[in-house]
Order: C-alpha cells, then structure tokens, then sequence
C-alpha cells in the first residue's frame, strides 16, 4: 500500500492534494491511501465539510522502507518523521527542491505553478481520465487557497486555466463567492491557542551553509480579518518566544497577511529578527511588527530574500 | 539563453537527450542551447553521422546563476563543474535523484523508465507537438541505446512503445539491424588507449553514510566483442589503478558487458574490491575477473547491491 500525505501543519493544498492524488492513483490500478500529517485548519475544514468528506486519517509512523508518495513538499523537515528510511517512489510539487533523495528511479513531477492542484488536474488530463466533480471541488478550492483567489504572485496563468476549467465540472457557480467563503473560515479563529496559531502554517526553513545551517521558523496567517490577529499580538509573541526554545532555532517570524488588501505585517521576536529583517527587506520593525508591504508570498517573496542574504553571509 | 547538457562521459541518450530538449524548447518559445560535457562515443558518433547532425558544444564552465537544463543526469557529480553556483530550472531524468537541490521552484520530470529519449516522447506529446524525423531518429538512437534494444532489465513498456511509435516517424524500417549498426560501432574501439575505454561510460558513487560517503567509480563497457576488451586486460587494469589514484577513490570496477549474450564479466583491481563484490554479489573474482552474470544494468542491478551493501556497513 502507497501511503500519499502532504507536509505538516496541512493547509488546504496539502490535504485535498492527497485525497485527489491518491483517488487519481486507485484509477489507475495503484493501492494507494491518502493521509495527513496533522490538524485540518479552518479553511481546510470548510473546504471538506462543503464536499461532504472526512478528512484522511492521521499519520503519525511508518515502518522503515514503506513505499511514499509526497505531495505539496519534498523537504524532510516539513514531512513525515523519519522520511529517509522511506522509500520515495512518487513526489508531486510545486516547490523548490530541497534534500530530497530516492533510492531508486521515482516518479518526481516538480513545476513552479501556484499549486499542487494545478499540478494534478494535468496529471488527469496526461492520463485520459475524466475529473469527477468532487476531484474538481478539492483542487479547485486547493488553487483557490494557494493563490488567495490570484491576488498571490505565485499566481500563474495555468492556475487561472485550471480554475476556468474546474469550476463547472465542480457545479460551483459563484468562484469569487466561494472563495470568500472559504477565507471568511479560515479568518474565524475564534480562541484558538496562540501557539496553535503561530503552527497553523508553519514551515522551519534552513538558510545558509548547508553544512551548518540557520533554522528559521516561518509562521503564516491569512486573514481577511488581521485586527482580530494584532488584537492577540501579545499572546502571539509569547508563543514565538516558546516555539524559537522548542524547535532549537535561530529565529522565527510569523506574518499576518491581509488577503483582501494584499498586505503582510510581520510579528518579529527580538533584536536577531529585527536585524535579518533590516539586512534582508530593508524594514524595521516598530513594537514587534514590520511592514513587509505586498510580499504576501513566503514562498516567493520572503524565502528567496532569507535565503540570499544568509547565503551572503557565507 | 538556458543551456542545456546531460551527464560527463556522454552517451547516445545524454547526448541526444540535450539536443531533442533543446529543439523541443526552442519550439516552445525558450531561448535554449545544447551542450555536450565531454566527447561522444563511437556509438553516439555513429548515431549523429547517420542523422547527419554535428555533435553539440563542449560546454566547460558557465558564470554563476547561469540557468541551465539537465537531461539524463542530476547528480553533481556527474554533472558540470560547480553545478551548485548555477540555477537549474529544467531536469528530465529517469536516475534517482541524488544530491540535486533547487533555489527556486522548477520544472523536474523524472519517471522510472528506461531511457531520457522515452520521457522526451511524452513531453512531445503532452505539448501537443508533432515529432520530426529528426527528433524521432535521435529518440529512437537513445531508447536502443539505454535498453540495448530491449535486453537490459530497466527496459518498461513505455521504451517498446516509444520504439514502435518512433520507428516510422524516424524512417527506420529494420530496427533491428539499426540496433546491431549501433552496437557494432560502439564495440570498434580500436586503439582506443585503456583509460578513455575505461571513462568512456563512467560514474562516480558516493555509497554509504552521506556525511562521510565511499566514492566508487563504475566504468561500463557494453560491447559486441568481449575477447577484444579482454585482450587488453592488463592495461585496463593498469588504467584502474591509475584513476583510483587520481580520483582518490575507495574502489573502482569495470564491468564488461556482453550485449548479446546479455552477461556480465567484471574487472576487479585489488582485495578491497574482491572483497566487496564476495560480500556484497556472493561472487569470487578469479585473475581479476569476476563473474556478474546476467546484472547488466548498473543502474538496476549493480548499484542497488552495493548501495545496501554499505548502508549495512553503517
């Protein structure tokens, strides 16, 4: 059995790119089971509740040389513990590649689209097969969420295709309103803990000499709400504070991004993230939070700029 | 400009691989170039003369951040010197997948078939491209080449049937006697000097604990005339034991592959190999020979085993 699981801390392209990926792979004769490496959060759980599914079990081991298949991530720090005792045979992903390695010649199908979602709807096309609609709702609602409805410069025009091309296979009329919907959900944090906040969309990042890398943690929260965010900032820091001991790392940021304005102000812990983020974006920061302006994206505008400077530092 | 090359020491498919890629990108609007890291065999050299094609350029260094294309290869080592300092957007590719890393998301296509040529047939097609002759001659050139038509174990149906879709487009009507044109003129060595036949198909390893690898190096001689190679035993493995020094390697082998009669008779230099191939094949070298049988495929058959054999060793 091929186990099929996006990273940690699943957003809502990591979960359904497993449910979709794994039913496209059981079409075509593999034994495949999709599963999560952690919590749905409040998007992903709109997301599958409107579809009328559950969300895959949760998987917590495998035993050493099981068959994988990874979607949505390929670096081991963002996977299932213990991934180089796997064995990789399938990777489907739309991110930079990291310290991935296969023991033996894989399927690997990397492209820098917006989404895993957009990646998937190819592969059925490659394929032959026709997209069932419930198929179409979860990669559609994946490209949604990974564009933030195309306001992301990750954005490219294949994702746009896709959504053209999904939306009435899925029987969603309204995009733009669904779209609101799922980021109304998202936004609705209610008490949720500080920490589980700050872990919600969280990836730690290595920068710098691979050899003795920095290990940043990189928060995320999208919101159409960041008044509700700021007004917990307090809370938020202490939680920073207690994941920067936790996880061993050498600094974390946690940005809040204003979907519909397409804004991001980032939360910044101490003077070791107030002078990366000088040195790095050219901002200060004024009582813990920076004005990052529209980079939205971590993955295309706030990694890429980390990582050149730590690599700079040499 | 991207440039786009396969691996050190080509053969028929790194080499064609590079030049369809290029031709197929070109096609789809990307200012590519192909590049050859190293001189073509008397295969590949038969394979460009009846296509009537000149052999690319020898690519020896290009500027940092330069992007480039890999086709049939992807680890460093087998791959332009400071591969690191560049940006790689494009891998096509059916090896593992070693130590490659990206800085940005890319396009990587891997699947585990038997040659580079099978997968560019497919890129061919998803693009909804017709395939010219040429393109098909040196497609079809690669698949014999990597498959020794068809008797090597990592042959997948996929190959047969990019053959006989090839075939007609190429203009190759007796593909059976163009295989045996191939491999007769790969098997002409002539007075070719024992070190060139020992690098011509060769790879370097690391096996082992990653932090600290043993490096290996493989040569491969598939050929039509076996006594020839063996009549120069002597030499050969004066050449082995003159690349050991100058590669500082742990171990080196060359195996001796009978394309028709599909076995494999291995050179062994020293004790540290014989006791390797004893513990790791269960067989005995006798005068520096050792018998390898039907493990034709280094990919398949030989590096598995004395990957598992090291990682063992712990």
């Amino acid at each position: 059995m091929l186990a099929v699981f996006g990273h940690q801390n699943p957003d809502t392209d990591a979960m359904t790119a497993a449910l979709v990926y794994a039913r496209l792979l059981q079409r075509q004769g593999v034994d495949a089971q999709a599963y999560r490496l952690g919590e749905p959060n409040f998007e992903t759980a709109f997301v599958l509740r409107e579809a009328g599914l559950e969300a895959p079990p949760l998987l917590e081991a495998l035993p050493a040389g099981s068959p994988v298949a990874l979607v949505d991530h390929n670096e081991s720090a963002q996977s299932l513990a213990g991934l180089h005792e796997l064995t990789v045979t399938r990777v489907v992903d739309h991110h930079k590649l990291g310290d991935l390695t296969t023991t033996q010649p894989a399927y690997l199908r990397f492209e820098p689209v917006g989404c895993t979602g957009t990646l998937l709807l190819k592969l059925f096309r490659e394929a032959g097969l026709d997209v069932e609609p419930l198929d179409a709702r979860l990669m559609l609602s994946a490209i949604l969420s990974d564009t933030l409805h195309f306001r992301s410069p990750t954005t490219t025009p294949e994702d746009r295709d896709a959504v053209g091309f999904l939306a009435p296979v899925a029987g969603i009329e309204d995009v733009e309103a669904y779209a609101l919907a799922m980021f109304a959900a998202k936004s609705d944090l209610g008490d949720t803990p500080a920490e589980t906040l700050l872990r919600m969309d969280y990836k730690v990042f290595p920068f710098g000499d691979p050899a003795a890398p920095q290990q940043w943690g990189l928060g995320v929260i999208e919101t159409t709400n960041p008044g509700y965010v700021f007004g917990r900032q307090a809370e938020l820091l202490r939680a920073m504070d207690a994941v920067k001991a936790e996880d061993t790392l050498n600094g974390v940021l946690l940005s809040v991004v204003d979907i519909l304005n397409e804004t991001n102000r980032t939360l910044v812990l101490s003077a070791t993230e107030e002078k990366v983020l000088r040195e790095a974006f050219g901002v200060e920061a004024h009582d813990h939070v920076a004005d990052l302006g529209a980079r939205i994206s971590r993955k295309k505008q706030v990694v890429p700029a980390l990582e050149a400077y730590f690599s700079a530092q040499g």
